[in-house]
């Protein structure tokens, strides 16, 4: 996978590890909502993935575009549709949704390129 | 169906003609684009009017809102269904989507209330 | 208290028990944390009351404002002090603020107001 | 001129005074500059109100945007030059942006009409 | 010109390239309606850049701030012209936009020392 | 101290100079009013940088978070009351704060190292 990538899943782990052991309990509990949000329910989580890329597209966060791209590749979306859901959000944003859209492409590449 | 929906669609269609009779392209072309990016395409119709319910959420619009949850209910989701993407919205976007959380299931419930 | 406060919370306090009542769990919990969020822990509750006034300004959320305006006034605070939590709100959110300024105003002096 | 207009200028007026009255130096002070920014300076007075405009659509304001449509009207910009601007914003700021744009419309036609 | 801004400028083509290539017609569209809102129509192409610098300050996005002040200069505006418009935009957006401004001011040096 | 937030003060430190010195008027105000709004009032100075702090965290600036980083722990905040008023910030502000919160704890990790 692209070091990008490694870089950013190995921060983001050794920090929640970091944000989690500081012991508050609210945060805590946010986070575990926060994971349980993507979970299958009334939708599936499948689905959700996508809702979730395309919320973190147009509030314009790189580092939850890459990680809700990881999971869309995971879930098994294909490209055309991924760029589908990202076009939603570029419409939805307008053009300062431009340079995370460039970003999502690269990351997208390079999840696709990893064995 | 509940009169403030019905206001808000007469409003709507009024000035969305307004707005193109006024004859700029590119305000024309962008209105055309935006339809478009609803329609069936790598991913259907069905969810991306889901993926414009949460993108609408996040961003905190009430008409963007309740257009979308018009769409929503067209398409035939449930009630759980959009719940549960609301609450997707929610965690991504906090407590200040909440006044929005309470619009959206007061026009849900117009919206359900309609012959 | 000044009617549009009236109308206001009892708006809140209905739609929150719709919500509440439909019963998604991921939703219902985040009520629950939102609620925790404000309670004393290292920090005590009045100056959360002032954190949460601060984040709904700059985040230009009215009904936001007016709650936390509701729950500073019951805190003891000061129309002083909320004056000068307010301008640190405006340095940080600019010009675009002011509206909600003019609004949190009507909304102090509404609450002074009522017996 | 339309009386929803003639309503925002008038609550405007009055709140802004109560605001100023209230004695808060800093909120005062920041008043005084928000007023100076779009005076002539290395930019025409003219122009500064066309940048208030696009500014205010983006971050969608609605009495941001009426308060500067009535300068820009004032400060003699046409209709088609008023669109041309609210395009720019659309196409920075994304479909999110309509409502505004609807409001928009219908703020200047109002501004148009008066005697 | 400062290797930033090469850099900047680089990956901007190369991405764009990739996006536009990965064949979604929708994206395609909005990328060709976003050139167009920049070419002279009601208001002179000049006038446009100085909206669209303004419009990315205000949201903060550091990349369409770049872009913006390279055509800013290409256009002829002086570095009084673009403080004064950043001014603006400093004033709508408050002290949030004071990193933005920092790097506005530090690409605008760069591209007056590029050959 | 870490030196990355070194690196972040001299920049800032820089940049700042290098925007006072081009000699707007409207900008050195700005920064004139930004700096005093901090400075004790109505409410004393401890608790507007925990505001400064809470504001930034939602409005998702790492640049104005590590700088009222710096001073909460200069006025002598515990890690405890830090990570409260960040759970505010959070839950005001939803998961798309989440990237923030990381960076926020290793700028705060990198405070509390420094001699």
């Amino acid at each position: 996978m692209g070091s990008r990538i490694d870089e950013f899943e190995a921060y983001r782990e050794r920090m929640n590890k970091r944000v989690l052991e500081s012991g508050h309990l609210g945060i805590k509990r946010f986070f575990r909502l926060d994971g349980a949000a993507y979970e299958a329910g009334a939708l599936d989580a499948r689905t959700k993935e996508l809702l979730g890329l395309v919320a973190s597209t147009v509030l314009r966060c790189n580092d939850c575009i890459d990680y809700h791209l990881i999971q869309c590749v995971k879930a098994g979306y294909t490209d055309e549709e991924i760029h589908d859901a990202l076009n939603v959000a570029l419409i939805v944003g307008g053009s300062i949704v431009i340079p995370h859209l460039r970003r999502a492409y690269e990351t997208l590449d390079l999840l696709r390129k990893s064995p």
